[in-house]
């Protein structure tokens, strides 16, 4: 089967960049939203993004070209009837997403593979819901330009005969395509993010080292750009506390904690100006942190 | 105080690298060893790591004037009594470790600051043995060149009037020093990536995803030149054995039996030519890993 036709539903964060780079690869785009105005912040975004492409040489084709092979759409049915491959990345809620999937069910062509973005549901919590589950798997991104990973994760019910032609599928976005051979909440990489961040919250709350010296150790011995903390602000305080708080181990729960005591403060991470730093001029970025 | 003479106690892998870049840092330089050999090999180690500076331009003085700095000996007294500060970096064995403070705790000068670069011990196991317990500190190191973080951890009896000595002496060595607040197995930075490599190895042992894909993840993500397996081999299968292998969940008892498996076949990691990869090309490193 031939990938020339993808549906993107949702023009949020991910969906925007995702169908972005899909049309950069020479794909025909629908991409649906509910709402009127993420199409059009949407359509700004992707811009914003190529014109830094172009900067960087990194696309082949004038910006208008590629915007011309996306089909911005409020009607489902659009951005649905012609596609060869679904990946939805609407609001991570888990309603919405089955009543989306329900819909997509009725009406998607018979050949369509439907997948989903979500980053901490399981494609078994949605497959059963599109009424096709053999044809449902996770295909999950990461930022798309920056962190070119795709996370292939099929349910019990999937049909093999996907994974390759996903892998294909990811290869051809200029994505790096892991499989995940089991359902896994976490996938591959954030399993080990979430094992990290726990690890230096522990060393933080057990008042074994700052969070300077903890980011430290780590750019230092990695030579890495930032830290757990440092990370931990670009992720956003508020996503870190739902993934820490639901475990049930002493030191989640102390960081879990310490986590509420910033966002009660108004202190999310970068999104909000301040998290374990402050923004935009962060401590870790300056020239003499590491001096 | 004003360190000028410091002595370094073994002269392995790491007394070695600490003496070299104590001398060019201006120090001047005991190293002390029981085997002879062990010296020579150390001055010829030193040689090489100093021709190479050369090339890189990083140093500024000629090898032969950096190296005259340096006093090897098997004797002792000669390498400790002048010493401003000793750093230990004897065999990681608790016995030679007693021995060897409890033998400087009788010949150094009262004014000698006591430091030990262990690994896995902590300073309060060795610290009374000194007879100088508020004189002890662990001043541990890394890899001195590449990896330039130094850990001040201290015990509950150190002189706390020693930390900001010991941070300035390791600033002078070109370190970035890291407190260590109170005592902890592991530092900082191994406390985090024994957490990393636990969640790797959770993933491999519960076959959700290979060896491969675990590490195209965290390379992808993060940029690095390698992932955790690669990681692992590059620290000895058998190292991350003695550590996974003390710890009590189900997780790091079913990576423990699966890196047993590796050594019984002899695959150390990169030093014994096969651990996860193949060595001296392991496949991570292939410019066609990430495609
Ligand atoms: N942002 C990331 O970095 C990231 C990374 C990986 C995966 N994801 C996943 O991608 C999905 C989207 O995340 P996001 O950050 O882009 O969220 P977002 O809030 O930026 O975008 C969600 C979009 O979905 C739209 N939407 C809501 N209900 C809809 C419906 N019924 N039909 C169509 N569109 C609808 C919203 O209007 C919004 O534009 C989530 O499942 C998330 O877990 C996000
Ligand atoms: N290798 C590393 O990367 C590293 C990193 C951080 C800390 N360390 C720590 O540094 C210490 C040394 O490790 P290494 O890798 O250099 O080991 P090594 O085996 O390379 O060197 C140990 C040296 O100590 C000498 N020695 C043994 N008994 C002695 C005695 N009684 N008196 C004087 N010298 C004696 C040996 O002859 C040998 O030359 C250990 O405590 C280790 O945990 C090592």
């Amino acid at each position: 089967m031939e990938i020339k036709n993808v549906c993107i539903l949702g023009a949020g964060t991910l969906g925007s960049r995702v169908a972005l780079q899909a049309a950069i690869s020479g794909y025909q785009i629908g991409i649906f939203d509910i709402h009127e105005k993420a199409l059009t912040d949407s359509f700004q975004v992707m811009k914003g993004i190529l014109l830094q492409l172009e900067k960087a040489e990194k696309i082949q084709e004038p910006i208008e070209k590629i915007l011309s092979r996306i089909h911005f759409t409020t009607e489902m049915d659009k951005a649905v009837n012609q596609a060869d491959i679904i990946n939805e990345s609407v609001t991570e809620d888990l309603n919405i997403k089955l009543e989306v999937w329900r819909k997509i069910g009725e009406i998607a062509p018979k050949h369509t593979i439907f997948t989903t973005n979500t980053s901490y549901l399981l494609p078994s919590h949605l497959a059963e819901a599109s009424g096709r589950a053999e044809k449902f798997c996770a295909f999950h991104f990461h930022d798309v330009f920056y962190a070119r990973v795709v996370d292939i994760m099929p349910h019990p019910g999937t049909d093999p005969s996907l994974i390759p032609l996903l892998e294909d599928f990811g290869k051809s976005l200029n994505q790096v395509p892991v499989l995940v051979k089991k359902e896994n909440p976490g996938y591959i990489f954030n399993s080990m993010l979430i094992a990290l961040i726990g690890a230096a919250g522990k060393l933080l709350t057990g008042e074994v080292a700052s969070i300077e010296d903890i980011d430290k150790s780590w750019m230092v011995n990695f030579h890495m750009p930032m830290g757990p903390f440092g990370i931990l602000d670009s992720i956003g305080l508020d996503t870190a506390w739902h993934v820490t708080k639901s475990r049930k181990d002493t030191a989640s729960k102390d960081f879990a904690s310490l986590l509420k005591t910033y966002i009660d403060q108004g202190k999310l991470g970068e999104k909000s100006g301040a998290g374990f730093y402050y923004y935009p001029n962060p401590e870790y970025k300056r020239h003499d942190f590491l001096n």
